[in-house]
Formats: structure tokens, sequence, C-alpha cells
């Protein structure tokens, strides 16, 4: 993949001197950005462009080709990239749009150039796509023209629009955020998002990826290269809105959209998801710092106001104001004159004018065990201290380093002020206080997550009687249906989740007799493959007392179902003992295209109807994240033994959801899995799935 | 209070010719924004600059003086202020600092300051503040430093720190937003924010209103000012952390926390509250748009990737894009060549490269009449079409204003190209998609804020019996205590929020006698002025059944709680009736220091304790705002009767806040109450207070 970034020679396919043409932008823009190796322009007219000789084909180079970057034509890059495979050239980057996207002749075109760099071994970028910028050797190939607009930096770019990628970079280069590298990936015929998400991770160069997708394509794989990566993973994911739209068949699938899933596998792999390019390029901007390792900051500004909005925003994201020692404050007091201002955290300099003592300020704060971070405000900046400043800001920089410790600078001034240290320092200025807390906040987390993942936790196995379940759905299967209740039910026991048995009953007297069995009060439940809402059909029948009760509720469901519902095939009945007591949880799972099998838990009643509160993670699950996944539901207290009622058997639940993971892992087959309710009782006493339902 | 922003004739007190002075700086402000009046610099060391004679006194002064900006020590002021009075100046600003916020001899010196300026008159701004600018007329006088950096335009500002509101303008500045008049209030000894509010409503100028608070000194007068304000009203409230600890005694206490309340009042009278500077800015830029009437957005982008940002934007903020109608779609079809490109909304201008084509689209799309409004999407702006851009912006300005609908226009280009149409336009140009739309969100919800706040509903006033309530509060205040429990219930009563009666009892015999009257089962309360949570001690006894029980739960209460708590007077008990069925809600109310009467309202149970949902409203509430405050109850489609169960008695409700607002508006005495549970009963089955407490 490097050779994508790195060529030492280049063809520029599809350049003439005319001045619209695009093919003579990227020749300038190589030039411009200072490309460090040979650039050979290519075009059918042939002639010449910056006092280069236009060869009319790639095979008529006389030197090795590492690279070709085309931009001609749909129709004709099948043409050349056979010249290409003929010189030997292994990397393109296709920017020609019109194929898949744009005919179905376009798709014809498409499927040729697959076929030919197959053939040729060349691996490619594109079609449809501006193209790749490498900061490091001046590598510059987008055909709008550029000039050197950003600077070198430790940010590296995919994204799946070039416009939008574009877009980003212009406004990381007013917040003097440095690029490393960027691609814009295109149809990804070959080479894909993931591809260079690998890469990435690996280049020496890229300290942090930002990933701008309209689409996922391959959801494991991406979880599995974010889980492994050491190198913050910012995404902004878009096209939400029709993903959302698809219909929900199950609580399970109306709980979890799609867009949800997203949010939910991002988390469990590590990657920070962003919504708007504010957010991004402020946490674009913290990442360069040192991690925050814990809560506790020193504010330290030179305006009373801003240190107000300052402790607001530290207290708004949940960071602490550090407290100071004594010792500390008489240390600092030496700083000031005697004045009435009193030293604390935030500290407020006052009448304090000399841009060396702050800088000693800090270095005494950062110093304190008990700081984790400095915030300072500079404010207000008259020109007879534009010099001043640009000394402080370098100095804060090496007491960030020295110390490891994050010290975010806010400066207030004009635009061109704050350009001008931008311009100076490759250390973020923050203009937004708020904001800057905010970002500092998602630095922490950050910090955070990486000592979890570096856990590594192994979801555990269960012995199971997975033969059996295979055997369940077969047959179903063969049969083109969903599995019934009574063989949803099964299926959970086999898988070790405690379902309030029952049985199955096609008459009124097996139903007498199984009530019998069972003991009273009893449920009795339809069992059929064309009633998926049982209980708006008259199928459900609670609290049955007596034998005699039994038998006329069978015959009333009966009677009435098939009255009601002739398409209906009615199996029978299921009877089942009534629990008592307890909480009801939803538990459910389902297949999600992008990710696998999803699993995911709420709370039931009123819980999951109206405020539709449930939990996620993409299976398998291990034991802390269905802990957390319990924990997370808003309302969890209830459950966890509130203002001094008796806590309920979270560890029966976590149970259950690592069985389900570990059933939905083993059988993609099973599209969605509702076990509404899951009784769950009080410590110890376990739970219950008293109704499932199993689509294929 | 116009004369604090068009003086005529003013002088500068505190001016010498040494480059460190900063009363000289605001002389050479004056000069630099083009002040249109006449300047006199004092100083008492007397001299020149520029080109002027200092004067050693304002009573120097030749020619009358309408205000004296001063910025002299502390303990100078007083002199200053009493020549000020002699030379007959009016009107001051003291920017100064120095006086409370600094030292016991400083308030001295303030209110010596008071005193004189009363005496003479004088109006004045501060002190300790940083003054004012007006870019109508060129008066800048921040003692800071400044050169013109900001457009003339509509916005202006009132800030409680000059340092902030540096700030802010200088965001402004970059975002291309004018400013018509910035005042910094400092210490507010004379002229407040609420004054200086009350003139920027009038102002013709001003067409949007920004302030930033650290305090709300008059929060009656700011709400009343803001609803009657018909120009948008920014409020950036700081200072929330250490206001959010006091300790809270009640439940309507920790549920109305002092920000809570500014949240509650803000949106009562349609101030719009924002928390960061990013939002602050895009809605300054909203707001320069005509409104946004309705939700149905078009969308026009020259870049695929754009468009799917912006419809997930759309959609995420909750707006709708607008259906073309195909009549519509086969006019704007022949400006595109014959290409595949669906024509849809998002209309992706694919590759139309005509900027005139664009202006026309624009034009067709405004004068669809389902299309509320345009966001515009102009990317990758090339150099060639630097010209051509700034004409079309143009152009879509015009279109803005002729179809009265807002044009958004998003320009993705590098920094110099952007700044260059900020510019050239005095029209908002936006440059982050995603906080753009929520901006338009904000800027659709003021439309509809005025919708509302034009109708002025009057809240009911209800006959009740006051005097009787009267005489409760004064025999309690003068036995310096709170109401007990029957009382509290008689009050409710008086007003006629419906309690569950019962009657109060003092001894075993009496508690029988009670509940044979009421009819069993019934709930026995205990009476005291020292027991807050009666449940807590076992003063509370539920469901008795027979006259035996009664008395034993009496004769139980009262000797456990003599002997855990000798320090409890025991006053009796309460028997009231056993309510049941129904669902539990908490109605309460405080009185805020800075808004006065706060009414709350919240589920009961769980939902209070654990979710700590309620919504509030300053008193006196109307009708309509009464039944928003059930509707906006995260859960209260359960009250609403969701998923076809039986509604509850809402306007019973609605009823008790009208009545409860009342009181609390009646008693100012009242510091807080609670009825904890309001019991509510189904449809036109009314509601009950089970319980309840007013703390004096």
């Amino acid at each position: 993949m490097k050779g994508v970034f790195y060529p030492k020679s280049v063809a520029v396919v599809g350049v003439s001197a005319n001045p619209d043409n695009l093919g003579r932008n990227i020749m300038l823009n190589l030039i411009d950005f200072g490309f460090d190796g040979i650039v050979y322009p290519v075009g059918p007219k042939g002639g010449a462009i910056t006092t280069r000789r236009i060869y009319k084909s790639v095979v008529d180079i006389p030197d090795h080709v590492d690279m070709a970057v085309i931009l001609v034509p749909a129709r004709f890059v099948p043409q050349v990239m056979e010249d290409c495979g003929q010189k030997g050239v292994k990397t393109a980057i296709i920017e020609t749009a019109g194929f898949r996207e744009y005919s179905e002749e376009g798709r014809k075109i498409e499927d040729e150039v697959v076929r030919i760099a197959k053939e040729h071994e060349i691996r490619f970028i594109g079609p449809n796509c501006i193209g790749v910028i490498n900061m490091e050797n001046g590598f510059c190939v987008p055909f709008p023209r550029l000039t050197p607009f950003i600077r070198k930096g430790e940010v590296s770019i995919i994204s799946q629009s070039g416009g939008v990628g574009l877009s980003i970079m212009n406004h990381m280069a007013v917040e003097g955020i440095g690029l490393n590298k960027f691609a814009s990936v295109g149809n990804m015929l070959n080479i894909d998002a993931e591809d260079l998400l690998e890469y990435y991770i690996e280049d020496e160069g890229t300290k942090t990826i930002f990933m701008y997708l309209e689409s996922i394509r391959d959801g494991r794989r991406l979880m599995d290269l974010a889980k492994g990566s050491p190198k913050p993973i910012l995404v902004l994911k878009s096209n939400i809105g029709q993903l959302g739209q698809s219909v929900a068949a199950s609580h399970t699938a109306s709980l979890s959209s799609d867009d949800r899933v997203v949010d939910t596998a991002f988390q469990q792999c590590g990657i920070t998801r962003v919504h708007d390019v504010t957010t991004l390029s402020q946490y674009m901007k913290t990442l360069r710092l040192p991690l925050l390792k814990n809560k506790r900051l020193a504010i330290i500004s030179r305006s009373g106001g801003h240190a107000i909005v300052a402790a607001d925003a530290c207290e708004t994201v949940g960071f602490e104001l550090a407290e100071f020692p004594e010792s500390f404050i008489r240390d600092i007091e030496k700083h000031f004159r005697a004045s009435v201002i009193k030293l604390t955290n935030p500290l407020d300099l006052g009448d304090l004018f000399d841009l060396d003592v702050y800088f000693r300020i800090v270095e005494e704060t950062l110093a304190q065990e008990n700081v984790d971070g400095v915030v300072f405000l500079h404010t207000s900046v008259a020109r007879t201290e534009h010099d001043p400043t640009k000394n402080l800001v370098g100095k804060l920089e090496s007491l960030s380093k020295k110390f490891n410790k994050p010290v975010a600078v806010y400066v207030s001034a004009n635009s061109s002020e704050v350009a001008s240290l931008r311009r100076t320092f490759d250390f973020p200025i923050f203009t937004h206080i708020v904001e800057m807390f905010r970002a500092l906040k998602l630095d922490y987390d950050h910090s955070q997550a990486i000592t979890i993942t570096a856990s590594k936790e192994v979801s555990p196995t269960f012995v199971v009687e997975k033969q059996k379940v295979q055997q369940l759905i077969d047959t179903a299967s063969k049969e083109n249906r969903d599995l019934l209740l009574n063989e949803a039910v099964d299926v959970l026991e086999y898988y070790g989740i405690p379902t309030s048995r029952g049985s199955k009953a096609v008459s009124a007297e097996q139903s007498r007799d199984a009530a019998d069995e069972v003991g009273y009060p009893v449920a009795m439940k339809v069992i059929s493959g064309q009633i998926s809402h049982k209980s708006d059909v008259g199928g459900v029948q609670l609290n049955l007392h007596s034998g005699e009760a039994v038998r006329e509720a069978f015959n009333d469901m009966k009677s009435g179902i098939e009255e009601a519902f002739p398409q209906a095939r009615f199996d029978g009945v299921m009877i089942q003992p009534m629990a008592v007591g307890g909480r009801e949880l939803i538990l459910g799972g389902r297949q999600d295209e992008q990710f696998g099998p999803v699993i995911l838990v709420g709370l039931g009643g009123i819980f999951v109807e109206i405020f539709e509160q449930a939990t996620m993670r993409i299976a398998p699950v291990s034991k802390s994240e269905a802990y957390l996944m319990i924990e997370e539901l808003n309302g969890s207290q209830i459950l966890m033994g509130a203002r001094g009622s008796k806590r309920f058997d979270i560890e029966a639940v976590v149970d259950a959801i690592l069985h389900l993971s570990q059933l939905l892992t083993d059988f993609p087959q099973i599209q969605e899995l509702d076990i509404n309710p899951l009784r769950i009782f009080h410590e110890e006493e376990g739970c219950l799935a008293l109704d499932a339902r199993i689509i294929l």
C-alpha cells in the first residue's frame, strides 16, 4: 500500500496544455506541492507542458514508472490500464468518473478495468475519486487546482467523498491542524477504505486517523482493525437517513436501527464518531496534546469572565478543578503584587502583565501531582504583546511535552493574530472555550478507552446443544417458515437460557393435563407460524386457575382464531406456569448486514415502549460488556437496588446475554430473536424467558 | 439612554501622552473608528495629544460636554464626577476598576460616586467595565487599543465581562457578522443590563440582541422586557457551577436548581439561551435571513457528498425535504445536459458548471409554494470562479429578500476566498453544514415562538379563600415554624386544589372516630412540625382496615415517635381515606431569588427519583403553559392514553397547576411547597393531593 503514497515516478495520464485540462491541474499540483519524484505527463495529443514532453502513451515513457494517475474519459480507461500493465506499472489512481454510478455502459467498462487490473496485478484507488495527497513527499494529485494550503502534520484522512474531504482539509487549515496523508476512495473497486485504514495504522507519519464514510463495506474488518489500532480513529459517518427507514418487524429491530448499530460498533472498537466539523477539528487538536489521564484540571486565565466560562464548561463536561495546596498557593503568591485577588482554581491572573511570570506559574502548576492538565486562557492580546505571546506559546508547548500533560492554550485575539500564531506553531491554538472543553473530554474518554481496549477480554464459550438447534433450524428452513413458539423456547433451553418451560398441547384435554402437571395458575399461548403478535389476536390467556378454565380457554382460543384468521394455521398452544414477581426486561438479537450479530437488552413495559430504551453490543459479547449493557440502561438503578430496595439478579441476565451472543454467532441464519419478556427476579433467583420469537 | 451611545461632545478623562496610557488608547480608538462628534482629552498633567490640548479638568473645557469617559485611579473618580456635575455633564462611562470588587475602601468610594451621580442627576455605566462601542457613529471607547476590526451590522451586545465581550466580537468579525452597539456593563451601579436591553429593543439600528450575563439582577424585569421584544434575544448565561450547589431541602428544590429555573424563564419569555460561541455565531447568522416559517427545505448542492451530509442534518434536526412536483422537475431539467442524474431533493448539480444556471434553479425553487427555504451548498470554488461566485452570492441575497424565504449559503473554499466573500457581502456565509442546520432549527423555533408569544394568553384567576390562608401563614410565622401537615392540606383546599381531605385526630379514639367517618381502609400520617420525612420515622400507616387497627396504629405511632424522636412535638395524626388506583405525580413550587414563584410538575415514583424528570414554569402560569408542562414530561404518553390505555384526567392536573400558581403568586412567604404525591385518576375522575408540605 505504501506505493500509493510514495511513488518515485508517476505518469499523469490525460494531460494537455489546454488551461481547462484537469490533468494539467494534477501536474501543477505536483509541482507546487514539491513532489520529490519524477512526473511524466501523458496525453493522446502529445505536445509540451511546463517545459516537459507530453508522451502519447504510458508505454512511450523511456523510464520505469511506479504509478499512473488516470484522468481520461471512462471509455479510454481500459486501454490506459492495459498500457500500464504492459509497462509494468503496479499502482494506479483512477480519478475518472462515469462508471457504475453513471450508466449500465459504465458498469461494463468498470468490469473490464477490474479484469485488466487483476491480470496485470495492478492495485488501484478509484475510480470516481479525487485521488491522494501525501504531505511528506509532496505527492498531491487531486484534479482541482490546489496550492499548498495546509501544513504538514499528523492527521491522515480517508474520504468517501472528494468534496467533503477537501472541505474538511480547508477547515483544518484554518484551525492550524496539519495533514499527513489524504485519500479519496471513490468506487473502491480494488483498494477500499479498510485497506487504507490498515496502512494508516502502520504508517509512521500518521498519528491520528480521520475517515469520512457514506457506507460501511465490511463492518467486521473495520472493527478488528480499529480494535488493534493504538492510534485514535475519528469517523464522520453520514447517509443515516434512508437507512433508518427500514421497516421493523420486531422490537429488537425497531430498537436497533442500522445507525444505532453503527454507534454501538464504533464504541465497542474504540472509534470515536463525530457528527460535525466543529467537534472534529477541536478533537483533532486535543489529540495532538499528551493524553489527559485523569479529570483534574487547572484553569489559568488572564480574564475573569473567561475564567467563569471555563469553570462552567469544566463542570458541564464532567471535569474537576484541581485543588491547589496551601504550599503551592504560597509559592505562586510571590508572583502577584500585594493584591487582594484570591488565588484559587480557576486562577485569575488579574493585573499581572508579565508573560514570563505566566510561564513560571504554568510550570509550577503542571508540577503539581494532582493537576492532570492545564487550560491557559490568553485574552485580548495587544499588538505590543505580539512577540512575547509567540514566545510564551512556544514555551507552553515545551512544558506540555516536558510534563507529559496537556496544556490547552486558548487565545482570544483578532483573526490575523490567531492565524500568525497558528502559522508559527505546530501546536494547537484554541479559540472556543466550551468547544475546547468538550474536546478535552473526548480526549480523556480516549485515554480511558485505550485502557479498556488494552485489557482484551475474551468472550466466554459455553457447552450447548448446538446440534439440536441446527436440526430445528434446518427443519424450519426446509419448510420455509420461522420457528414456532415451542421451538423457539427449546432453542433457548438448548443454549442455556432459562425459560418458563411449559409444554405444547394440541387439544383441550392435553392442555388441562399439561396444566395439571406444571401447576396452577397457568398461561396459555397460541402456537402458529402465521401469528406474530399473539395478544393482538386473542392468542394469550393468563392466570388460568383450574383445569376447567384451561379447557374452556383452549376451545375459545382455537375457535376464535380459526374464525377470525382462517389463513393462520393453528398448531396448538403452549401451557406455561405463571411467573410471579420480578421485573420485565427485553432481550434480543439480530443480524446486521455490516456488522453481523447484534445483541440488545432493554427494560420492559413502558420503558421500552415509551422511552425506547435499549443498549446494544455487537456479538461476541464479553462478560464486562454484558454488565455494561445493563448498567448503561437509563433506569438500571431499579435493578441494582436503588433506594434500599432489593437488588435483582443481574448476573443471571449477564449469563443470558452471553449465551444469546453465542447462539447468534453460531447461527447467522437467525435473522431476529426477541425474548419479550425476560422476567428477572431478585438476587440469586435467576431470570426466565417467558416468550420468544425467532425469525429466520 | 440614547445619550450613552450618541454623545456629540465627549471628555475622555485620564489621558496623558505616555504611550502606555490607557486613556490615550480611548482617544485613538475614537479617532480610528471615525467618531462623528468632538473629543476633549482631560488629564491632570495637561500637555498635548494628537495635536489637541489636554485639559486639566472637565470644568476647564470651554464648550458644552455631553459625556465623560472616565479612566483615572478609583480614588480620583469622586472628584471627576463632582467636576462633571459642575460642568453639567449628564452621562458618564466609568471604566476604572478597584471599587467594591477590590476592597472595603473601594466600596466606600463607590458609595460616594453613587451619591454624587444622584445629586447631579448623572446616569452612568460601570465602574469596572471596558465601555461602549457604537458602530453607527464611531463612538468606540474601550481602553484596549482597537482598530476597526468588525463591520457595522445589526447585532447589539450587552456584556457583563469586557473580555468575553471582546472575544465574541472577534468571533463575529471572523464570521462576517456585523456589530451595531456594544456595552460592557461592569458593576452596574446605575445603568444595568436590563436598562440597556430596554434601549436596544427600541433602538432602530439593532435587529438582534446578544447578552453575556454572569448573574441576573432582576429576572422579572428581564422576562417582561423579553416578552415585549419583537427582536430575537440571545443570552449566554454563565456562572452556573456554584449556583447549582445550593443544598436542596425538598424534591421541588432539588429538581429546580437555579440554572434550570433560568432555562425555564428564558424559554417562557422567548429568550434563546446559547451555551457556546459556535452556536451563537451560527444563530446570529441565520437570524439575518428571512424567518423560516415552515419545515420544508430544498437542498441544492454542487457536491454529492455535501448533499448527503446536508440531508442527514436536515433529518436530524427535524426538517423535511420539500417534495418537488413533476412539473417543477420538468422545468429545471432543461438546465441539465442529457445526463442520468436523478433530479430530486437534495438536488445534485452534478456536472453543471454554469453559475448563472444555479441562480435560475434557486429562483425557480424558491418560487415553489411548498419550499420554505433553500440551502445552497457551493463547494471547491476554483480561482477562476472568484468573480462569478461573488456575483452569484449577491444574487442569492436578493432572491432571499424577494421571496422572503431564507437562502442559507454554505461555501467550502480556502479561508481567503471565504474571508473575501464575507468582506464583500453583509449576508451570511456559512462554512459548517451541520451547525448551519442546527441554527436554522433555532431560527424556525424563533419564528414559532413569535407566533406563540404574540397570542399573549392571560393566566386565569380563581375565587379562593385567601384570607384563611393568610391567617394560617401568619400564625405559623409568629410561631416561627412551617405549616403542619393538616394546615398544608387546608391551604390547598382553600385554593381549590382537591385533597384526600381526612381529619386531624389527637387520640386513638378520635382517630377511630375519624376513620369511621371517612370510611375504611384509611391512611394515618403523623402531624409534627419537626418531622419532614414522615415515612422515615414510622409516621405513615397505610391500609388500616378496622377501627381496632386504627387505634392500635395510633398508639404505636405515638409511642414509637416519642421514644425515637423525643425532640419532635407530636401534634396528632391525619386520618385520610385510602386512594385507590390512578398514577402518582409530584406537584410543587418554590420562590426563586431572581424570578419569583416557580411551579414544577413531575411523574411520581421512580420517574422523579431515578430520571429526575420534571418540568417547570415561572408563575403566573397560563392554561396552555400548564398543558405544555405535562406534555413536555418525558413519559407523559402514559397519562395521555398511550397504546390504547385510558387517558388520565390531565385537565384536573392543569387546574391544580393553575391554582398552585395563584397560591405561590399570592404568598411569596411560601418558600417551598411539595404535593407528593398528587394522585391522578382516569379522565373526568379528577386528581387528589395525598400529602403536602409547605415551608415558609
